[in-house]
């Protein structure tokens, strides 16, 4: 089961001009055969499907936990797609000619069955589906096609940083191309402790010059490219057995983090999309209940986000 | 984003008698369209989806929070399915006959495909897809919706009750009977909260009489039909504002549960199954190098379960 | 726009032993790709396509007019299909066991989704879709396709045929068969008045011995494999430009029927299966409310159907 | 069965300016998730697998004649679509540069596979299939279902008519929003009849200015908001048992049509699209044959349209 | 079995400028249902599960070579969209802004998961599938179908080349329809030699002028529109006791060439796309790693293509 | 282009007793996601899609020769399917039960829609979609997929091989290991000659016994598991300088074969099945006009297969 913290894993920017065509872009990282719905799927399932997790621990631990991680990227795409499409819209529902400015968008889903937001779906428009998860069972194999799946994931982030020049787009694959790099290590490391193979001599792959990418650079600085998180307060504490060694690229060394996870942002509020219904086609009668609501609980006043320092959680693991 | 406790939210019996047409039918509650892929994934993205979240917090908290239970019910009819399928083999990998027995079951590919594990599937064998995710935007129409998704899970869940005989999957239905009953009334309640509507006399929805169902009389005895659990150190504080009110069919007191997430219980260890690789065609080698691994990182020797108790999170804010 | 008659084509006989395998099987009918969705789908969008209608009026009203005849096609399936599958539960809604007979079934979703009824899907469970719709509008491409799609449907028809022998499914498929084969004479003549092609000389295509099947027997005795039916009061009067001259198969002359639909029957009022909730976990209540609305609204007490003789509607363009 | 009447329910404006990027979103009110496909489809199959109709038949009639009036929805759509889509094209079949135009439209399968018309996809060409279908046999569900499916429609519709622009989307539009919300109404209806809950206050779902928008204007002036159509010479004259009572947003009346269904309009003749064989390359050619084999019938010269005034049906039953 | 020659059917022009939308269009021909993935997957399948082929060897041997053909159409349209493609990226993989004028092009997957190269997909991106075949062993339905299916794959073609520009694509389609048009032909002329039918009546099917369109008329005049190849060299002889007699539209005398296969042309070499990583995102290092590997196995040092007259294969069996 | 040879390569036993449930096993082998299709198309494209071939060639004969053997691997799949389904049906076309046997066998399509033989499916009846092809054009991302399809395609037929006891079955598998073994290594050692990687520590993956599996020792006596054909009368004559050193399990010398292709054998010819008409419901008919065509054309009178003999090609190249 899992515990879920109201923060991103990482900073999007606030809305700026909303850029719909990008957002679709966008949809090929989250629902795609590459995106992040697959990678949190594959791994997720694979630690479910597990056998005799007591005797290869090291490597469960290793799968469960950067399936954890993975929740946190499915939520940071639809972070940066809502992000891009807000503002797409225009006016109150039921102005005719209110949402005008998408009819030749790419992606009409976006806004006739997402209401402005984020789908389960690809760049294309077709929905991610369960045939995109490989968990077989087999440790080895399904090791190797995590290491391809990540090698697939971070190709198609770079294209898709090379073709989308929103802010928000730009942050997202900043950030979730060093943290895909550290997955894919992470892989190769557990199937070089398997087996022997060289696996670091793929690195990197694809050749993705991360430390020249200005929206790389700063998760570099941070160490991002080189730890894994626990993303557990008592569990997974063996994947340190797998996940050590010199950094194929640099030679730095790899760790496990002290942290559980990482510290995080508080998400911006995006503001309402009446023209979609989003959150309904008036937002303050909304507020109003819900206000009323909170009174009637006993809750304090306002609304508004609380909880802007994470929790300094540390991993008690590793003392 | 989540961190992850590596238990089960209720107990699932250890392996029996194999069950390989059994499992086939309990996928349809982990990837039918009303299985828990669905409750988890339209939860979650409504929740990454949700505009002007400090103005409607209530119902934000509400949604986001059940998402969270939705991953360990996945984890649950996994484990389920997992159990049923242990033991449908028989001897070591490339064993002339070792799966004759499986040739006519109802789902081939929970062997060629699974290794005898749980699928991204429904009960024929057709990928869940994002198809089935409704993540609007607009609040009215995403709770009728949802509240209609408990209603057809539950529905299922009973069926699969009547069909399927073995222990593994009673255990789950009658835990997911009573959990799902929760989520559909903490719908309603959100429904009646904006607009007045009786939602509760459309209950019980369906007709279920979970109070004589074997499966589900403990759980309600432990009170598990009236509670929401927060699922976060920190956050989703204000669902109390939404969930409260009798409960529409006992009359009891809905309430939200003082610790964050059940105790639960640690998984069983699913034994290896050679002959389809899971985890490896020996089991004995994997063991081998685990137990070197760990050895070398100065990990603890064995590679057992230690994590017993659950934490004893309490719920900071509702003190 | 349509008018529906609350009766059947033909007689489908009443419930006997439940069949769920056979049932599956004759789902291939239904949603198949060359099922009656197929046919009724087809000929339907070709129909609201049809671009220059004045100009080529004989055909549109052939095309039109069959569609409608389809529509009664996949009520008939779907009518056999819940006749098979009566009865394959046992027992009220909660039971454990209830449905222990249909676990290892073909079809889980019949009883999962359906509730022991029809599904729009073919006989391995996958959903009917619209890409098996050819509208062109390219009327000799469409009157080709519609010609080869007859073709299809009748082979998959004898082969149901062969394989499977509940009274409900031999009923069907022998009045499919004659019915079919009327349509395919229709696609071939209208191609042959376009073209000059000679296409009775494909006939019959399949080759299927219809005069020799006891269950299509009835049909062509009552002269069902030489009529078309306008199936509309004022409509589509045009189409006896096009079908007319003698059969292929056995020389006797085509003709427009003078009524506008065959009498048909009134079906059978399935009964109530509760451990599946259809129409309801307790079939008492909902009758004793259907009492009081009925009686509320000045509506005659009884609730049994009272349409025994269909409207003797002769087809006034004829005389 | 049904008998098919050559008219459309409500006015499509002929073909002004195409606007082939405006035709690919309104697909999504024909073969999307909550497109006429799926309420049409739905109701269709509820009717056909409703078991004990006889006990429950005020319950039966009203969706199995809803089910009827959905056909002509699936029909006004796909006229929208053509119309929106005539003149796409520009010249002979075999012309360079005829379709130049189309090469970047949304939708290519629109002119493709459709000859410039309706498919039976939604906005993003994604085929229509049978899963979008839920026909459960369980009443108080099924009818859940309804309910939301409807609002979902609806809540479809309004963004299409605010993004697209063409008089013929907006005739579409402005007529669907007003008979969906019938729909909503009758399915709320028979919610709060079987179980008392309190449906109407969720009205107006979603929150939908019928009243202010001018193309539903003229549809409530003549009361097509207030009522249902039978939809049959005899049949399911018991729909009044459950449709009745005051309209949750005016207070008006609801009332069963005395007509069985609305006069409705002769289509447009939509012209021929020789660059596409839209009848065929050749459109003089068809008309050509089309006037001989008439003549050879004996039917009357001329191929126009004859049937410019409905027939005067009264509803036998409501004297 | 195979065996596989290293060049094309029929000269595709180099590159010129890109044209992504034009190349997401003739993806259509590629991957939809009357593309060459389901005319050359039909025959194949319909060969491979032909029954008593030697009772019936000239049907088998025409379907079984025709198949053959279809390999290299596969080939030809493939490389026609990468030619199409190629430029339409612009720098170094990592380079922000590389691929800007991709975003908003129809196509995304073709940049992201093809490498602006070709997919097996539609033009509207859905991946083509297996339910596109129908291989039913029944000889005359098999044909009925083939017929169509080319049928419907002319119209398509010609609709690609109404509407887009390109000189790859007019090449393409100005080859593919002359082929395509030998292969309704020989499907016909196989129908009518089983049945006495007079397809020959339908042609031209569609009405395709291709004697008048300048991309068809080398091909015509090196009389490719009158021969079918038997595209092995032992095999496949009896197709000559079918495919004979006159073409239906010129009256030409059909023949099966001489030679195995046309003489066809080496491909261009395409230049390397590295803003996607094609071949890779450092051509040079690969170039310099195959020089090496070359070497060290004694292969003479160029890698450039010798082969630049293709095989003068003359068939055998027609001396 | 390719040359087709009517022989398999490799043998598989007539008929014996039918076997439905396990034909619908081994189509997993055929159309699913690690089957031979994906094999086959995966390669295909990736040497269509290949950039730069001449710089990078020997890494594209290595691609474009494996593809071309994977073609007789979908033949060969197919060829065992339909040999598990002769007999399945008994009778003439038309007679009621002649197919009563398949009605309760795991995928009615082999018999309804394939007439008793091999689907474009996998073991589900799910059809194989072009979604299986990654053909990104980075060569080291698509070698590394490779690697692991052929991986997945070891491990799924090792499992086919342990439940299915039909002699055809077992024919396929056995050898089918074998070469499957021989691609896996092919492509390690491309990435090992591109990155320096030791992939052959990862051997064997997925770990198979097939020196000790009684169907696979007579190819390996044979040398089937060392040597790669180039598939090709005069190209793909570099993939040498890839296809070199030692085999990573035995040690022994890799070479490229100096036959261009494996003899292989004749099919058997499958008898005809007339219940399903295959290849028509009268196979007499069929011969009889076979004969008269021969004659006509002046072929020989025998429709007997003579190739008995494959023709002694040899590999100019390597001289």
């Amino acid at each position: 089961m899992i515990m879920r913290l109201d923060r991103l894993q990482a900073e999007i920017p606030p809305p700026t001009d909303a850029d719909p065509n990008g957002a679709s872009i966008v949809q090929e990282l989250l629902g795609g055969k590459f995106g992040e719905m697959s990678t949190f799927m594959n791994y997720t399932y694979q630690s479910f499907n597990f056998r005799n997790r007591n005797g290869a621990r090291p490597f469960y631990d290793l799968v469960a936990s950067i399936a954890a991680e993975e929740f946190g990227h499915i939520e940071l795409v639809a972070t940066a797609i809502n992000t891009m499409l807000t503002g797409a819209g225009d006016g109150k529902a039921g102005k005719r000619g209110a949402l005008k400015g998408l009819k030749d968008a790419r992606n009409a889903q976006e806004w006739i069955a997402g209401g402005c937001s984020a789908l389960v779906q690809d760049s294309q428009g077709k929905p991610w589906n369960g045939d995109y998860v490989n968990a077989t069972g087999d440790l080895i194999g399904d090791l190797t096609w995590n290491f391809f799946l990540e090698t697939g994931a971070r190709n198609n982030k770079l294209k898709v940083y090379e073709a989308v020049d929103h802010p928000a787009a730009r942050a997202l694959t900043g950030y979730l191309l060093v943290r895909g790099g550290v997955h894919q290590v992470a892989y190769a490391r557990a199937l070089e402790n398997l087996t022997g193979s060289k696996m670091e001599k793929l690195f990197p792959s694809p050749r993705i010059p991360t430390d020249k990418i200005p929206e790389c650079k700063p998760h570099i600085k941070r160490g991002e490219h080189l730890k894994l998180y626990r993303w557990s307060p008592d569990d997974f504490k063996e994947l340190a057995a797998v996940f050590n060694g010199p950094h194929p690229e640099t030679g730095e060394e790899l760790e496990v983090a002290e942290e559980l996870h990482p510290e995080g942002s508080v998400p911006n509020d995006l503001p309402a999309q009446e023209a979609v219904f989003a959150p309904g086609p008036d937002v303050g009668e909304i507020e109003e209940i819900a206000r009323k609501l909170r009174s009637a609980a006993g809750l304090p006043e306002t609304g508004k986000a609380k909880s802007k320092k994470a929790p300094k959680a540390k991993a008690k693991a590793r003392k």
